[in-house]
């Protein structure tokens, strides 16, 4: 039923202009921006957890002194580069404040052996500390990386020079065929862990060069300083991002506690969206979610989740194929983050900065360790304190045994000071309800078709995908986040009110002007002929033998023939002379 | 609230002993296992849809002679070596009949050409119909396959040698590797998209290998002969077992149009189950599902629904990791079947059997055609029709351009009476709510350490995991169904009635007496070393240039001295003579 001024009126159904899902800094970003713009549209934004920041979360901790300070369990820093987080934190008035990367850094990978290293000077620091082999590998590898990064194209992906066979590749096979070292497979694995908190063998080498392109580069992701991500920290923590930008919405604006259950678009004047009471599950020992249930329905809807939630709810009619299978087949990474601080940063007085990376592999065969990385996470305030990320198989240990480990583990990298800790918290990302991992989408080898649609909203184009996951620039990362939420909000303003676009702000989504459809790898037979190593090395060769031969038989030129006749000669002698005894 | 005889009381919640989700053949074996060992038992089935069946599905088409027949949309065939439904289809009476495959095969792979094929004797009539290269290829790849195949450990995954590798790899990258010639590629490519339903880029080969293991060979899963998965087809179509099965309930023991939504395991006690009223999506247009809310009490729970299925509920605590990475990571393939009626056999006619494998490429470069594979489907009765399995962009297209599109590819292979059908149906499983694909779960490279544990039921044990993606015999076939329900229900019965279990259906879950607990993928730097190709190369190489040198040099054994010594002297003496001109 449709009021005078274009408004739904039904019973039971709370209608509004655009309905965002997800309070995260994705939706919070596109509400805000939505507001702002066309201050007369009403939305709402809708959370399934019991408060705002989604991948964000920043918890009290006792610190040194008796005093308490705040600690972020979910996104954490900051990069040079990310324009988008950093204007928002500009906008918003809170600062940053340098991540500290003084001192030696340590790393154990290659061996069992803890070896110092320095991320500025990759090559220069493995030649000292490994074998030639190893530093010439670690070298090549990095450099092949980039180059390779460099190539992609982020906008059209399947246009990147050997898409289709980057797809078909796991980062681990990509990395066992074309390394010699165990230092430079060790070294990427504990990257990719760190960074996606998934071991190689899960992600597709395309999506792996994707991420690193959208970052400006694979050093960009592993690095504290220069361009690197991990650059910066915000004071107060990062949750607080998305608890002010939440401010700008009234009460009747955020509904928290409310989890989409179904999205149906079969009526083509609006989305109808149907959630379901979730304070009980929030509440740590409720078991009986209450029957309540409210239904919303919207002119446009933004879904800023990630991929893997979006599959969780049911869609009315069924989804295109190419989005069923990203939502169903782009599982999140789980990082499990720890905190613990301390009376004094005693690494730094040891003249360490506190950065380690580390496979877990012990002398003893079987027994790893929790560590994956560290770094040294003292806030502007001064109160010492480490972060460390845990390997995902002592998700399953009582938190007794996992701090144990853990502070073990840390003292064989920084000395026994490591076990007289004040306070310590942990986060296992995938335990946290209607947030299914962090701190992004991962996809595994072959699925790059599927994802190149990621942010294509969905015929008849009343749906629209946010979240970092749908960024061009730093996925993943809190600025990715806000690049897709100003993205949504632009593309939804497109339909609803267009003297307010503003193009920049369309980049990468079908709006743009300059938007490409992306191409499906290419099949067809008109195609270069792949052929399989074997029989292509085998001819290579006898071309070039042949190639030779001719060219010292026929033409005679005097070096040539010189060079090869006494060989050829002695062949001959030796195959019509040899008879055996 | 317990009652003294050991039942919940409890306003609005409906108890019983055993809840089990989902009304297919796994499912309704299970309830009717338990219903049958342990009468007193209360045993409730629900199931999302609004027929029983699952990924079965029989319709009605128009057929030859103004009369009408049924035909399976879904599962079709059994094997000989199926033993678990064919010893259901002999309890329940229903009788089978031969799939018919006298004649012509057609193939068109390795290039558009169209040739005629035999897949029992694949190497002979590839022998004839392309280059020797090819034939040579075709019969290592099979036979390298059938070989990897048997050393597969159908208990314990990563017992299987190479286990670790052979997960990090796409089965793409694999043949990529291990083949020379595109048409091996070609056909393995085809066999994939038809006995799973999706390309090989996105399956993982040690799962591929697994899933052949359960069959007993790669063969049994491609042949129609012997002990292959095609050899008969059930009489008056599939979904009447399901249907029959379900008799054994009461009107108050099967539940239709009822999803569950939130499965609640914190209580000790027993598990609760919430579920939504889904009768308004089921049918058609409906766009209203009302509020209705039903919740469940059990004992014990069984999840007789598909992977990606269980990782769509919302579960009270959150899920072990190792649940979630497999529920999150496992898409369902996506078979788009369609059935087309003629009057007449013609193909048969014609001296052909009717099946036919397609890349669906053409020489028009683009443009790719719809048909996979093609079978016939003529029923017991003797009406004539094809089955047929489409690529799945065709999604996208119309009804009309995909039938269209499909007859003209038909006609390419079996002539131009192809066009002249009397009825069509198509099914695109991606598009069944609550189904999410057919026919089975593909897990992509590098989550089979998850999928190792698919039978483990949840801690504290209330939980048990159903469906044929979790049987060791015929995974993904209805006999695996019927396996896995017996399976889940002496699971069931081994805590509640111990005396009936029958220790043989426990085959493969942990109640097992031969249960070994999966071990995990060994990354201990005591492993082997693993070497990248190429210093291995040059290392060996050398040893063996070396070898050779010193054994004619040192020992001077008449023969290896003669036949060496002069080409060293000219080695020598071309290398010293030589002057550039």
């Amino acid at each position: 039923m449709e009021s005078p001024n274009g408004d739904w009126i039904e019973p039971g159904v709370i209608s509004c202009d655009v309905l965002v899902v997800g309070a995260g800094l994705a939706g919070l970003t596109a509400a805000r921006e939505l507001k702002s713009r066309s201050p007369d549209l009403k939305v709402i934004v809708l959370e399934a957890k019991d408060r705002v920041g989604g991948r964000t979360c920043t918890v009290d901790l006792r610190a040194a002194n008796g005093k308490t300070d705040r600690w972020d369990l979910g996104a954490q820093w900051v990069g040079n580069s990310q324009k988008y987080i950093l204007r928002l934190l500009r906008e918003l008035q809170i600062d940053t404040y340098r991540q500290y990367d003084e001192g030696t850094k340590w790393l154990q990978a290659g061996s069992t052996a803890i070896r110092p290293f320095d991320t500025q000077k990759w090559s220069l620091s493995f030649l000292k500390q490994y074998s030639l082999l190893e530093a010439c590998d670690a070298a090549k590898t990095l450099w092949t990386l980039e180059k390779l990064v460099n190539t992609v194209d982020v906008d059209d992906i399947f246009n990147t020079p050997n898409a289709k066979l980057f797809d078909s590749l796991s980062v681990e096979e990509r990395v066992r065929q074309h390394t010699s070292s165990r230092l430079v497979r060790d070294v990427l694995e504990v990257a990719t862990k760190s960074i996606y908190g998934i071991p190689t063998k899960r992600l597709s080498f395309l999506y792996f060069l994707y991420y690193a392109k959208c970052a400006g580069s694979f050093e960009n992701l592993i690095e504290t300083e220069k361009n690197g991500a991990q650059a910066f920290k915000v004071k107060g923590g990062t949750e607080q991002i998305s608890q002010r930008l939440a401010t700008v919405l009234a009460s009747d604006e955020l509904f928290l506690n409310t989890a989409v259950t179904v999205v149906d678009t079969s009526d083509p004047l609006g989305v109808f969206v149907h959630t379901a009471d979730t304070s009980a599950i929030n509440e740590a020992e409720g078991t009986t979610p209450s029957n309540e249930k409210t239904r919303f329905k919207c002119r446009r809807l933004i879904l800023a989740i990630p991929p893997d939630e979006c599959g969780h709810l049911c869609w009315v009619p069924g989804l295109p194929l190419h989005k069923e299978q990203l939502f169903n087949g782009a599982p999140s990474g789980n990082l499990f983050k720890c905190i613990i601080t301390y009376e004094r940063a005693f690494w730094r007085e040891k003249g360490f900065s506190g950065e380690i990376a580390s496979t877990g592999w012990t002398e003893f065969s079987g027994e790893t360790m929790p560590l994956v990385s560290a770094f040294d996470a003292t806030t502007a305030d001064g109160n010492p304190a480490l972060v460390a990320f845990l390997h995902n198989e002592w998700t399953e240990r009582s938190l007794e045994e996992r701090r144990t480990a853990l502070l073990r583990d840390l003292a064989r990298f920084l000395g026994e000071e490591a076990n007289d800790y004040i306070d310590y918290r942990d986060k296992d990302w995938h335990l946290e309800p209607f947030g299914g991992g962090c701190p992004v989408a991962c996809l595994p080898p072959g699925n790059m078709e599927a994802f190149s649609h990621i942010r294509e909203p969905m015929e008849p184009w009343m749906v629209h995908f946010s979240g970092t996951e749908t960024a061009t620039h730093w996925p993943g990362y809190m600025s990715g986040a806000v690049q897709s939420g100003l993205r949504a909000a632009h593309e939804v303003l497109f339909h609803l009110d267009h003297s307010q676009v503003e193009h920049r702000h369309l980049k990468g989504s079908i709006y743009a002007t300059d938007y490409v459809f992306p191409s499906a790898p290419d099949n067809s037979y008109t195609q270069r002929a792949e052929w399989s190593p074997w029989p292509r090395r085998i001819l290579l060769y006898s071309a070039v033998a042949l190639g030779i031969y001719l060219y010292s038989r026929k033409y005679t030129l005097s070096h040539t023939a010189r060079a090869f006749r006494p060989i050829e000669r002695s062949v001959i002698k030796w195959w019509s002379g040899y008879h055996w005894p």
